[in-house]
């Protein structure tokens, strides 16, 4: 099917694939008085003496705005805020088909990160959460590290952190495959942008010891010149060796490649100069660095991509449901480490040690199991971080 | 009923009044690929290339934010955001079941005019209309100037206007009853807030000639001490006599009386000095400045409240919905002065002259007739005054 064509015309069609309902009766004077004046003035009040009670009386404990500027909308790059739209509405559509979330789809028109952090957040009132999406790196740090510190609801970029919750899962049982340990495992990723770093971070706070990045200028190390402000953070802790060279040179001898870059950088002879029982996570979308039979044939023994038709499919459905409902379950103030480290191996824990594989190390994106059990740690960790509200 | 109580109740148990529902499947792989990635970079494409595809291709047709800053919410005053919520989601389902309209509620953390303005036009590329609600005057008048004048869609204060159509309608029909010219008619105010002003500039843009605002200091009039500047602005187009005094001196003589201010203000004693056939728009909620029981004592011929157990019911739900879905069936960019007159004069309109008695002067809240009549001469007016998109 030619997917770009027949969306087209069914968005045409559809004109919207969300919409605001109502869940109760205004359709005689009774129920008009008590769904709005003179009645609803009580519920009001109740808020006013307790902020906490808006979670009680009005949609707030369900409803996470989906929220971008429009600056890195897919692959498109920045094609503005109202061309956004399309695809956080498709995101509300996922957020309320898998975690059964009322999800409400915002643009943003504004690129400069303090007006994009100061609207935000006046709108915080009326949610329970907020979800970031396809906002352009390094400025995508800066803005969520402003929010977070500013709201007391969960701020959560999922670009960022749902991929990297995922690949941090995917990784986990791809090492049980090969036997190998986090600790002594070098990983080489190709990307340097949010989610390369955001991966990075989770990997470090999960163990890994020995990461290095590579753009297209090459290794990114501590010095190296033209890195934005992220880069360079990110610098202090990867690449300890401080190693130069470009994608070829570092895969060279690496255990672990992760791709979140572009299609086709690499070739089954940079895989074959890899460590034995390489891994190899081509997540560039829909066109992966390596395809899955190339990277076998250059020796790769665990391959995963972003695409459906391929087995270890890493998929966003899998984290950002799970990790919101078990947040709104316990009416978190925040989306920390520990609630994504608990939302990774919960998800890693879901294939057992029987069913464990080369080609199924991580769940498929439609298997009920996920939601449940990742909405369970992730309550679970805000509780015992005491984050939860409830 | 205790209606304060049972709310609270109902609100406790329905955990809110609106629900966000997706509309199209994203329960396989391929409705995945067609609602969202990759099939959605095409859509996201086309509204790149011409904005005014996001009304095509997004709910942006059909969605109205509902917005406050909590600051004058019902009669309860300054509330603070949060508070405001119910009543925002109770607005909400009144759209949706009145005007088949998706409207989404939320609240502004901030009472400073610009930094109101800067986030609601920040979001305004997500919706296709915004319907400002309980924000304190005079305030209200400087956001939606601003607001109006920066955005390129409806932004409404109902408050203000949706009162005023409503208010004029039944004026209209009330001067027929009894056989005066709108010309000649002598209308008193009680109240100098947003409700009366709106009111008054809509009478005048109607034809009304003499017009005299009174609050708690007494008459509005030009140089008149303790005015703020929206007040100062409407004394220098009302009172051109210059009439001082309190409610009581001003009523006499008066053909009309409009009351949006406070209960019990108005005897039968001040009635039965206004002109013969005086008519006596009582509309302060839910105790009005007088009971038509004693306004008729008085001598009013019409009399009109905001409640529901007496005729002439003054309720706003008479006139937004069909506002909003008339200005949504064009994708008008505006909701301007001509629109509003014609929702007036379709309202008026609607009761025929065999029908029209004291008792009958506006359409009853629940007329079926009222939103598609509303509608049709609102998109009307749109088109003539060139504000409409289609």
């Amino acid at each position: 099917m030619d997917y770009a064509k027949e969306s087209l015309r069914l968005h045409q069609q559809w004109g919207g694939k969300i919409e605001v309902v109502a869940t109760v009766p205004a359709n005689d004077q009774e129920s008009l008085s008590l769904a709005y004046t003179p009645g609803v003035a009580q519920p009001c009040l109740a808020i006013r003496d307790n902020i906490d009670r808006s979670y009680e009386l009005t949609r707030r404990h369900n409803l996470c705005a989906v929220i971008t500027d429009g600056s890195a909308v897919l692959g498109l790059g920045d094609i503005g805020p109202e061309a956004g739209m399309p695809v956080m509405e498709g995101k509300c559509v996922l957020f309320k088909t898998f975690g059964g979330i009322d999800a409400f789809p915002l643009c943003v028109k504004t690129q400069d990160v303090d007006e994009f952090v100061q609207t935000v957040y006046n709108i915080s009132g009326s949610f329970g959460g907020i979800n970031l999406e396809d906002i352009a790196a390094p400025r995508c740090f800066e803005i969520e590290r402003k929010l977070k510190e500013k709201c007391d609801i969960p701020v959560f970029h999922d670009d960022q952190h749902g991929t990297a919750i995922i690949a941090l899962a995917g990784l986990t049982n791809a090492l049980k495959v090969v036997g190998k340990n986090k600790e002594e495992v070098r990983v080489v990723f190709s990307g340097a942008g949010s989610a390369a770093i955001s991966i990075t971070r989770l990997l470090l706070l999960a163990g890994y010891r020995d990461i290095t990045l590579c753009d297209k200028f090459g290794a990114i190390y501590q010095g190296c010149p033209q890195l934005n402000w992220a880069q360079q953070e990110i610098a202090k802790v990867t690449n300890l060796e401080g190693r130069r060279g470009n994608l070829a040179d570092l895969l060279v001898g690496a255990d672990v490649f992760i791709g979140v870059s572009a299609p086709g950088l690499v070739t089954p002879d940079m895989v074959r100069t890899m460590e034995r029982d390489a891994i190899v996570f081509a997540c560039a979308n829909p066109t992966p660095e390596i395809f899955p039979d190339d990277a076998r044939l250059g020796g790769a023994r665990v391959v995963s991509t972003g695409r459906s038709d391929f087995p270890n499919q890493i998929n966003n459905v899998l984290a950002f449901p799970g990790v919101f409902r078990g947040a709104f379950d316990v009416r978190a103030r925040d989306i920390n480490e520990e609630m994504k480290m608990a939302a990774a191996q919960a998800l890693a824990g879901l294939i057992s040690e029987e069913e464990l594989s080369e080609d199924y190390i991580i769940p498929k994106p439609f298997d009920p199991r996920v939601v449940p059990a990742v909405a369970e740690a992730v309550a679970e960790a805000a509780r015992r971080t005491g984050v939860a509200r409830i």
